[in-house]
């Protein structure tokens, strides 16, 4: 055995375990559950599943699917293209899985990222036949090193039957010491997590397993998937420079010091966009507390201006990832990467008080937040971490673009048509037309600011003609119920949410 | 001075700052922010706020109003009535308050019971003028003892320029030393908070106050006003069979025993009468840790059958208050009282693992819960505390009568006309026709779930149709847009939401 795996490989036993993927994907039976590492693309098992959906060619079966939250790797695409997944939780961010879930093709379950690891822990879900789990390195004494992410993969590997671990030796052994394994215990008998500023390390580096649970080690040797941000563009760089100002106003008020406070910021384009925004600013001496590390981040950190990120996954560009992983050693004081049931923890969250901001598909005038559901109905990707952040942070702040599809949806509605954050927990709402601080408003005074700061032009006066008559209607949180969907139906049969009656001629 | 005050008011030098409740109210000028003590009917400030509804008879002014939750003693309809309010937070429960609210002619915020604390520490609420609250005692060192709530309280004295103690000497003095205080500081500055059981005790027993900031004290001697909940009937004791039939599962899947777990139950005769329906079953050893605690917790203590209460407030029928009033020594080592940014912090609700029970007012057929809204638009009571609880406990039950209004209203709906609790937050649906256990379900499986374990006999068809019509076309979440509401129009225009073509002669 060659010293790039012994190397990797330290306990010697477990040597005698490696496999090919295809072997391993043998031992998976129709009607299993499966946990599999990945969060975001990233530190994903790669081997093992792409095995699977060769092997359903032959032979048609189906398992439930368990991970951190997407992944990499067109997996999800080809899984489900394969037809090979019953249920799947509890995020997902792939095109043609979306598709199946969308025709009723297979189950998603979309649930808080925060959750997961307590329904396992819990029994609440299907027990876990297999967790099939990347590893840069197995330790002398068995402990599993994670990669690029942690996600789910501590209480997979705790509570699954049967264990694979896919061995990747080209993910970098720097990678090694970065994780903070921490596991919190069942409910009712669990102390309180001793974490309390975002560089505190509370755990091991690697994952403590029953080794006789280990079936099989796969040698991989493919990077993670690079990300699919695309870079900031006019209307993006627009919204973060309104976030600034925001921001600079809480400064003014003495709420905030110009070190701001740890920051979250979700996956996507606008987020990064407007994380990358705070790269010319005044602020200083920044800490993140996130979920997923994305180009932003490593920029900040390389500029100076932040001290310190906390994650649970890195995910980053083609270009991006060559420039960190051929010099991780130079963030390790900088960096931990943490379980998903930590970095979304509610406690941590609001004990650190967290700036949140994530990324909006739909608002409306009340100030509820559709964060997964295509008008109403279809599954985008799932709501991730952002509940657990917006719930319990300093500052839950969400940003839209105020216009999609060219302007024939408005981004704000009379009445969102799925709600996952409610009116109780959004406080600041940021579109490229300025912002709207709802904190400390009734419901008739959030939709006013909304209208007149977030709306986009085209929109506002067939808005504000729907607050109106809803108005002489009355009520805490007025409405016309049977126009509250109107825009999403003229978008239906129209292909615009613009009403006719609406348009100008420009 | 008579015992009767030097016993209760034992700073001496605070004895001097006695005022009648007419010279208090005087000091409160138009435009001011009012932090006042109680919750759910208890422990409220009762003569300053009345003083003042006199006052604005001869003199018009507007103030905005915080509370711990609702109010006894018809204060919230007095100040509504004498239009004082220009905004009140974060709870009412109160006709013609919600009746003014509905109106636009006050304004509230509906808000999460456990944030307005942390709103009110971080400055983002208006500063407090004046801190009225009720205390049983002040000690020598002049710390405020609470009475039967402790509520906002204890942050309400700490931030407010001004302090006024309404001493109610009708208030038992053996309930000093209930009371836990503790303050949990600045987030991102603050300690984990080290409460790991329902009985244990961090702080204080009174509220430590800057003295000098005490302007008046004014003397009172009227007990809270009594709960209004009704007894159990037919139909809650149904529903607390089910629940309690769902929980032996629980227990033969080996997911709780039968000491359950700390159990939280909202206000109000639904929840107070399924805890009642605990008295006759197996479960022993219980535990509550709960924001009001209600007369079934009594009942469950006087038993045997539950070991410990902890609580936010305690509000009773006016027959259990007389019980319980008289023999509180004997309660002493069961129950405590905490500010209810502790009864409600999620950090404690994950560490213990509560079994939350709450009612909604309207469900879906795919799990998220209107807790507030009457059709949509008009403010019932409140979310209170059960978004703190629902999201972050083991088990988030939510109890409601399958219909409302003699069968003209469905409690369940295609589509809630408000969301308060979402789809994520929501593990089990109560109704008198059966439980649904929506725990591992995708959306389409806990409709099927819902529709045929809840929806009352008289609607299930319609529902189905509605679900069926839904399924056609897709999605994860399949819905009639155009339809969502049309059970809501149909009450509005022929009030029923039972619509002609399912009415099956009977």
């Amino acid at each position: 055995m060659n010293s790039r795996i012994t190397d990797r490989l330290r306990n010697k036993q477990l040597q005698s375990l490696i496999v090919s993927a295809d072997e391993a994907a043998s031992w998976i039976k129709d009607g299993m559950t499966l946990g599999l590492s990945g969060f975001t693309r990233a530190g994903d098992a790669k081997a093992v599943p792409m095995a699977l959906v060769d092997r359903s060619k032959d032979e048609p079966f189906k398992v439930d699917v368990y991970t951190g939250a997407s992944l990499g790797f067109d997996i999800d695409k080809l899984m489900a293209e394969a037809g090979i997944v019953n249920k799947r939780l509890p995020f997902q961010a792939d095109p043609a899985m979306r598709k199946k879930i969308n025709q009723g093709e297979m189950y998603f379950i979309d649930q808080h990222l925060s959750h997961v690891a307590e329904m396992v822990r819990a029994d609440v879900l299907n027990p876990i036949d297999f967790a099939i789990v990347e590893a840069v390195a197995i330790t002398e004494d068995g402990a599993i090193i994670p990669t690029t992410s942690v996600g789910n993969s501590s209480i997979f590997l705790e509570k699954a039957e049967n264990i694979i671990i896919e061995l990747n030796v080209a993910q970098p052994l720097a990678l090694e010491g970065l994780h903070d394994i921490y596991e919190v215990g069942q409910q009712g008998q669990r102390l309180p997590i001793p974490l309390t500023s975002v560089d505190g390390r509370l755990g091991t580096a690697g994952i403590h397993v029953d080794v006789n649970k280990i079936r099989g080690i796969v040698l991989t040797d493919d990077l993670d998937s690079p990300s699919t941000i695309t870079p900031p563009d006019e209307d993006t760089a627009t919204m973060a420079n309104h976030l600034i100002t925001f921001l600079r106003e809480e400064i003014k008020a003495g709420r905030l010091t110009n070190k701001l406070a740890p920051l979250q910021s979700g996956i996507g384009t606008v987020a990064n966009a407007v994380l990358h925004g705070l790269l010319d600013s005044e602020f200083e001496d920044l800490e993140v507390y996130s979920e997923v590390l994305q180009d932003a981040v490593f920029d900040l950190l390389d500029s100076g201006k932040l001290r310190f990120a906390s994650g649970c996954s890195i995910t980053l560009s083609e270009e991006k990832m060559k420039q960190v992983f051929t010099n991780l050693e130079k963030y390790s004081e900088q960096l931990v990467l943490r379980p998903q049931e930590i970095s979304n923890h509610p406690e941590i969250i609001r004990r650190l008080g967290l700036i949140s901001i994530n990324t909006a598909l739909e608002v409306d005038i009340y100030g509820n937040i559709n964060s997964t559901h295509v008008g109403g109905t279809k599954m985008m990707n799932g709501i991730g971490g952002s509940g657990d952040f917006a719930r319990n942070c300093r500052l839950a702040i969400f940003v839209t673009k105020s216009v999609a599809k060219d302007g024939k949806i408005s981004s704000i509605v009379p009445f969102v048509s799925h709600v996952d954050h409610t009116e109780h927990d959004v406080d600041v709402i940021v579109t490229e037309q300025g912002y709207a601080d709802l904190r400390g408003l009734a419901p008739v005074e959030r939709a006013r600011v909304i209208i007149n700061n977030c709306v986009h032009p085209m929109y506002k006066e067939q808005m504000s003609a729907y607050f109106d008559e809803a108005l002489k209607r009355g009520g805490q949180t007025p409405h016309v119920l049977e126009k509250a969907f109107s825009w999403h139906t003229n978008f239906a049969e129209k292909g615009t949410m613009l009403k006719q009656e609406f348009v100008t001629v420009k």
